[in-house]
């Protein structure tokens, strides 16, 4: 099949003709299917569920610094725990502090307190008249949606094969001191699966922005989440850069065990220098006595250490690797050559981001729902959920099983063909 | 004996002579001894090991509304367990909402959120000049450190038997609009064990602040914390109260497990009416995908229903009650008519409040450290850590072992009378 495009008026009748019917066909069955959220499959909690058997009532729930951890004390974490983490992150165990289950809500809390305490004595957030952040698109919708929340500004930075166009984040952070972060998923980002080159690592860690409160926010959620045990993304690990480059402080690392043990249920964690870290805590402090130190505590013994988490996420790998390709080799069967779509093939992560033609993306989602095919909405990988072209779409993959996960992509593949040749008649 | 006011200079000087060589000789015992916190025991951790094997990895992690505990999704706390924590706080399920492992981290959220977006449509405090809490004292230090910590004003409102001081309450809160929260402990309050009576929950109800963001903080951290199975305090349900007084939104009230289950690792709940539970959960929606199900899951299935909590409390009221009983029956011997203390016999909660004379509180901590016992600093039990009179000391009794706290109490009664000879001596 030649690419669309190329076809006359009647072409794509008789083309459309055809997908409709079969369209029709799909919706008979009243399928229910969702490939709208980066859920691990059960098939992968059951990996873990040997956890629940690592601390028993007879076992010694004391950790290493001998401390009890059934009761208070212990603020930022217990020492198996941040070795465990610290080796996870790529960071020094001094430079951890574990939370709760949410490393989401350490972002958020993060925010809040810039704030209301500004950041490492500068004015609180709250006290100016406008603060920005910069957001590589498309990206996460959950980011985007705590910045919305505090009325942060948020600036659309355009996601290159090597990350964010960083000449565009230099000059921007250079010049405007209003802006006061950027939101990063620097390996396996959330939708493309992108990692970011070396020089864009090196060049985030040289930057040299107006605001002194500025921070990158880098949410690095997938740092072991590969799909191939032989093919793997590698990033430089962003503290010790900022620390050669004389911007020690100048970056939040977030990451947590959702996608390794279970999401809800796991521990999560932030890497900073020490300065950074001191002001957290003094926070921390305040807001809690400590977090859940017996759950810690059941994740230091379950995995023991970083290479028995290493082997663990292999077998996510093997769950997640042919799902992955099912998409990808129905999308290149279904799509390729016709040049109304695009997308990347990720070596890790939970997601395959598609770019549709230009004001297709919400007529996609909305036809694949007919079908009953729930995708990510349209649109939420950008900030407000307003995509400029109307073209990224978001797949998730993990959750259906293979089965499942192969009709959701017919039906995929069947909407955007129907919705681009749509699309094309109108402009004809 | 006869009160130490009554005796002349030289039968103190005799009394103190006597004192200091006992105090010596404890002293040489190189003591190590800690009054200082609410700890639970380790003989109180053990009643909940049970907990430990109620999830294995054979069991099935599905919650009542077929929701798999292990993965993402249920926001505000799954169906059994806001049953069983709504039970506990004796509200309409309805009216809870589960979050993290701590009621404090939820207060503190509260108050973040309130300075960053108001309350209910409220101007945000941030954007206000002047913000004040009232705080009944002796009170809690660590919900004074979280208005501290927000640059909100603290107005000391004295403690009476029946609660805070509700003339003054009703008074303060009718005449200042910037008054906008009032830290209570309702029941078994911290430090004095005190209950409010039906007319000050009532009083509280029936408040009619002048600020439409006036909210009463309600931590009822010790509802059922009773030290005998016979004789309760009783507490009126305030939010029932507050709708019959047409203040259905005026109380947000907070609870946790960390005295029944585990320390650190419990659940923590919020109880309040529709309309807030609302704006809670709009926050609560860009903070987290959700909390802890798995531990939700533990403690609903661990504790079964209400009224088993209620049976394991009974357990922990055991452990207590002869720790309360040394302490008190210490006092009563040992300092009993001498009119230089005063304590209230709680029947429940986690401590013993004492009133020294004045001027002497932060000399008798000192003192009691000298010969290797801590106490909480003298001070702590009122905003911004200072005691006008220099009076309050917490004593923390649940920690220590039976016999190492009639050591304790021993080494405070001394350390109490010979300050107090001290400042009679100068007064003479």
């Amino acid at each position: 099949m030649p690419a669309y495009k190329d076809l006359s008026r009647e072409e794509l009748e008789a083309q459309k003709k055809e997908l409709e019917l079969e369209f029709e066909k799909v919706k008979q069955k009243n399928l229910k299917l969702d490939m709208s959220r980066g859920k691990p499959s059960t098939e992968q909690l059951n990996l873990s569920m040997g956890m629940m058997d690592v601390l028993r009532s007879d076992s010694d729930l004391v950790c290493e610094e001998g401390v009890d951890c059934r009761n208070y004390g212990v603020l930022d974490g217990i020492r198996e725990t941040k070795q465990l983490l610290a080796d996870m992150m790529e960071v020094p165990k001094d430079n951890i502090v574990i939370f709760g289950n949410s490393s989401l809500n350490i972002m958020y809390d993060t925010v809040a307190r810039s704030m209301t305490h500004g950041v490492m004595g500068s004015t609180p957030w709250m006290k100016l008249d406008k603060v920005k952040f910069l957001c590589p698109v498309p990206g996460y919708d959950r980011h985007f949606t705590i910045t919305e929340h505090f009325g942060i500004e948020m600036v659309n930075v355009p996601m290159t094969p090597e990350g964010p166009d960083m000449d565009l984040v230099e000059k921007l952070v250079a010049e405007d001191a209003s802006i006061k972060g950027i939101w990063c998923v620097p390996k396996y980002s959330n939708p493309q699966g992108i990692t970011y080159s070396d020089e864009t690592v090196h060049r985030f860690a040289w930057l040299r922005p107006a605001a002194e409160d500025f921070r990158i926010y880098w949410d690095n959620a997938y740092g072991i989440h590969h799909l191939y045990e032989d093919k793997h993304d590698y990033l430089i690990e962003i503290l010790m850069e900022c620390k050669k480059a004389g911007n020690p402080d100048m970056v939040y690392k977030f990451a947590s065990t959702s996608k390794i043990s279970f999401p809800g249920s796991g521990i999560s964690a932030i890497a900073a220098s020490d300065a950074n870290l001191a002001e957290i805590r003094k926070q921390m402090k305040v807001q809690t006595i400590g977090h859940d130190k017996v759950n810690q505590l059941r994740h230091a013994r379950f995995f023991k250490d970083i290479s028995g988490m290493v082997q663990h996420m292999h077998k996510h790998a093997d769950i997640m690797r042919p799902k992955f390709e099912a998409v990808l080799d129905t999308l290149e069967r279904e799509l390729g050559g016709l040049e109304i779509g695009s997308w990347i093939a990720p070596r890790g992560g939970y997601f395959i981001s598609f770019d549709a033609m230009e004001g297709c993306a919400k007529a996609i989602v909305a036809k694949a729902k007919e079908a009953g095919l729930v995708m990510t909405d349209a649109g939420a990988t950008y900030p407000y959920g307003k995509d400029p072209k109307d073209s990224n779409i978001r797949i998730a993959p993990s959750y259906p099983t293979l089965e499942e996960l192969k009709t959701a992509t017919e039906i995929f593949v069947l909407s955007v063909k129907l919705v681009s040749i749509e699309k094309l008649l109108e402009d004809i």
